[in-house]
């Protein structure tokens, strides 16, 4: 058996270890373009802040350990070329002297990765101006913000650009953000990015939303980036970070199969159309576990896990990919974004209906010191109560929630089973009543019907005639500083005793701060034979929607 | 509907606020005995120390609070003496003023909570001897230690105790923990409780394992406690934690059914053998998710969440109970401890089959700054793979990993679903392979026959004819830094070329620090026709059965 791996960073670095285990007389050939094996990508932008102080760190593992530990054969600095599928040979160029070789195969696994798209505006080339994919750029970019950098803009509002962002930031640089969507982080649902561009802001980061680079500039005092609205922005250096695209060059020639976005095309079992060439990782095509689609979802885990998957079917087992889910999350100062499963954009995209609610909780006991805050979006079927998707922002304890979302995600449960989870509850790490819980009590009762919800933009966007009668249950304090336009206050501890000052003929949409209470004023107001419903998540949630 | 709540705290103050939810209409009444409705019980031990400053933190909520916003009936310092199920009625006595009254109920929810063991020891009642139930006992207790207290023995050495320690080490005061059996927290197997034990002495606790007060008695400088071993003990302050009973008499004497170890019996819809009875939280038997078998799992949690669910049944409805799984954990400094479902030593007396790995992972990447280990050791069905139960000991995101196996548990996952979990990974909240991931492919090798591997206690309880060949794959290094007795060193980068030193009839057990390097070495022996075990968890592992 002769494997031939292309590409030894995640997926390719995982695929090779596992081949060796499984064989220790298969010869297995990585080749690699760069100079390095499985480096830390996601550890690229805290070295250029300082964060990770020492650049070996970053260097998961070297070709030597490779070779000598794994018995593998490392050719960095080489690209393969071309496939001959009939000969079942490929071409490679080795970077250095230049030399160009052939090399059978009896499988080849396909690890090529994806490449920072670089839009096809002038002054790409200027020098200043960058991508960051390797631990090449990395060097690049940090020497140059080494070099009395005063601003920096990134082009692109995803993760990449905000990692970077918190680094500029650390080094002292005026940093901006340029997306030409509406909204950061494209991934999350718009109102849930708020918290983060709320942070940008008061960390001095400027977002431009809605605008993007028609060119960069060289001026005498270095770069000016020309924005579609007119705006230049001097800087002194400018990364695109505007998303990715497969590397699949090599797959293309080859002739095997790629997807309408370009990912290559694999099935279960992470096999191209061609049964001897397998492919992982940001160069594939995967499968998304809530829509049944296929997608192209760039991150580490899962390249990880398709490595070994590959590796595994390559030596002549049968083992499935069970495709992905999308967990991601996101790191800014002691803000924490991250998300599992569909959101609500990609639900109604696919016309595919859902419910959802939304929880503003503590992330320990509130009686306990240093609670802190964050917002919880659940997403689930209306009729199965199968849970579909989930965001969460705050600070601490975000990733634990959403990590137990995913596995709820992967296990096909239902808002009813998170109401039953028995998570671990001491003051300092949760509640006797988790986050997660409530979220299944919440939209446990909204299902069952003990908890009928609007969603504020419903209200919000209804015309005047049809729009509920608005009830603030807080107090008078919390309503004065700052409640929906039109609704009038009652707190809910005097609900019961005002009944009389409620119209009987019109829906009452009652809301408080996050939920809670104006879900017991829907009972009190039901139960009383009034028509009403509960503003999910409270005034809380309607700050969402409102611009900052 | 006339329903009267028993005890007001956890279970009983959940099971009436969901009754009023439920019902506008019903009466409910809720006796406490106590002064207070709902306190943060699992605070206490931190408003002793300080930690948590303000006493009102500790009110979750009030009487005042439960009658004005909920329309309940609060009936705190009265206890409720007797049930007459025939005329459906309950005698009350007010504790203030005596009185004795008849109230007479439609359903009955009995959270009458557990009391705090008292053992029949001379020398209970002497001053500065105490229990921690409430929030007058923390009173007493935080006056005592701020009378000069300059030595504390805490008798028993589970969770509280061991929450009270940090507390009085905080306040600079000598601590002592005495443990009647051979280990810490009990719910745990005894090697994971090692870390702990190490943080103890660390901190300055002194630690009595297998020892058990016999008698406090009073001396001129305060109170000294004697111990079976004949040790004597000087404190100003001494805290019984050796467990709690359920409250039961009310129900015993009304003829209601309880377990052996004096747990209300309750059907899955929480209903005592009298059906007009419920009963939750501390006082009850629950099912063992895990053993299926009866048992008593005194948490805030799990009483939550049965407060809901009865209040739901005492309504008509019909909501099962799902059982209860053990989830828990302490927090003490920077340690943390949690565990989830069964361990070995429930398993073993069980007779039921399974399988063990322990991983030493670190909570998240270890190419960016502060990452901190951890030990997580799984339990799993050997057939079939499901998740039996899981340990963890460490820093920070112990708690994530326990809750993310919780849930795995609750949903019946097998360790291979582990493998393919989707967990959030940035490199400051977790791993490309996240620790659950790798946890789930060590079991699953383990279970695939790709890894084979031993448990540790099994390789050194083996008489020494039967023992296998004890090979330490790690560096020269790290073997003369401290190694298995009789193993020999041969690093695993050298393996390849030095197995003619091995023995061709002799079963190799390999081994390194954490099981990675061993696995790899097992791989390689196999292949090469050797008979190969690897030491699950290697050496590090092995120190978590050596005594500190």
């Amino acid at each position: 058996m002769k494997l031939l791996i292309v590409g030894g960073v995640a997926g390719g670095a995982s695929a090779a270890a596992r081949s060796r285990r499984l064989s220790e007389d298969a010869e297995i050939v990585v080749f690699e373009r760069g100079p390095d094996v499985s480096f830390a990508n996601c550890g690229l932008p805290y070295y250029i802040g300082g964060e990770i102080a020492d650049r070996k760190k970053l260097l998961v593992t070297t070709p030597e350990m490779l070779r000598t530990r794994f018995k593998l054969d490392v050719r960095t600095q080489s690209s393969v070329e071309a496939i001959d599928r009939k000969t079942k040979k490929v071409r490679v160029r080795d970077l250095a002297s230049g030399r160009e070789y052939e090399e059978s195969y009896d499988k080849v696994i396909l690890a090529t990765g994806a490449a920072p798209f670089r839009p096809s505006i002038p002054g790409m080339d200027l020098p200043g101006v960058f991508t960051l994919r390797n631990l090449q750029d990395t060097d690049h970019i940090k020497e140059r913000a080494n070099q009395g950098v005063k601003q920096v803009v990134l082009l692109g509002g995803g993760f990449i650009s905000l990692e970077l962002a918190e680094n500029f930031v650390r080094l002292g640089i005026s940093t901006t953000v340029v997306e030409k969507n509406d909204q950061i982080l494209t991934p999350f649902d718009k109102e849930m990015t708020q918290p983060v561009v709320a942070e940008l802001a008061s960390k001095g980061v400027t977002l431009l939303l809605s605008q993007s680079a028609e060119a960069v500039e060289q001026t005498a005092d270095g770069l000016v980036v020309c924005l579609n609205s007119g705006q230049r922005l001097p800087a002194q250096l400018v990364i695109f970070g505007v998303g990715v695209r497969p590397e699949n060059k090599l797959a293309v020639e080859a002739g095997l199969e790629v997807g309408p976005r370009g990912g290559i095309r694999v099935n279960d079992y992470l096999q191209t159309s061609d049964p001897n060439i397998f492919a992982v990782g940001d160069a594939i095509e995967v499968k998304d576990v809530i829509s049944g689609e296929q997608t192209q979802v760039p991150l580490a885990g899962p390249a990880n896990r398709q490595g070994r998957i590959a590796a595994d079917n390559a030596f002549g087992r049968s083992v499935k990919y069970r495709g992905t889910q999308g967990t991601a999350i996101l790191g800014f100062f002691d803000r924490t974004a991250a998300m599992t499963g569909a959101s609500e954009k990609v639900l109604r995209r696919a016309d595919r209906p859902f419910r959802k609610v939304y929880i503003h909780p503590a992330h320990h006991a509130g009686y306990y010191p240093g609670a802190e805050g964050m917002v919880l979006k659940l997403l689930f079927d209306p009729t199965t109560g199968r849970v579909l998707g989930a965001q969460g922002v705050g600070g601490a304890g975000v990733d634990k929630r959403i990590d137990v979302l995913a596995v709820a995600i992967q296990a096909g449960m239902t808002v009813f089973d998170l109401e039953e989870m028995e998570l671990a509850y001491a003051p300092q790490f949760g509640s006797a009543k988790d986050p997660i819980n409530m979220a299944g009590f919440v939209a446990g009762g909204l299902l069952r019907g003990d908890h009928p919800q609007v969603d504020v933009e419903a209200v919000l966007a209804s015309p005047a005639a049809e729009r509920p009668f608005l009830l603030d249950v807080r107090t008078p304090q919390e309503f004065s500083a700052g409640h929906i336009p039109g609704a009038v206050n009652i707190p809910v501890d005097e609900l019961r005793s005002r009944l009389a000052e409620l119209p009987r003929d019109r829906k009452i949409a009652a809301y408080c701060q996050v939920g809670q209470r104006g879900y017991l004023a829907t009972r009190i107001l039901l139960q009383a034979g009034l028509s009403a419903v509960n503003i999910g998540g409270g005034y809380k949630t309607f700050k969402l929607f409102q611009p900052l």
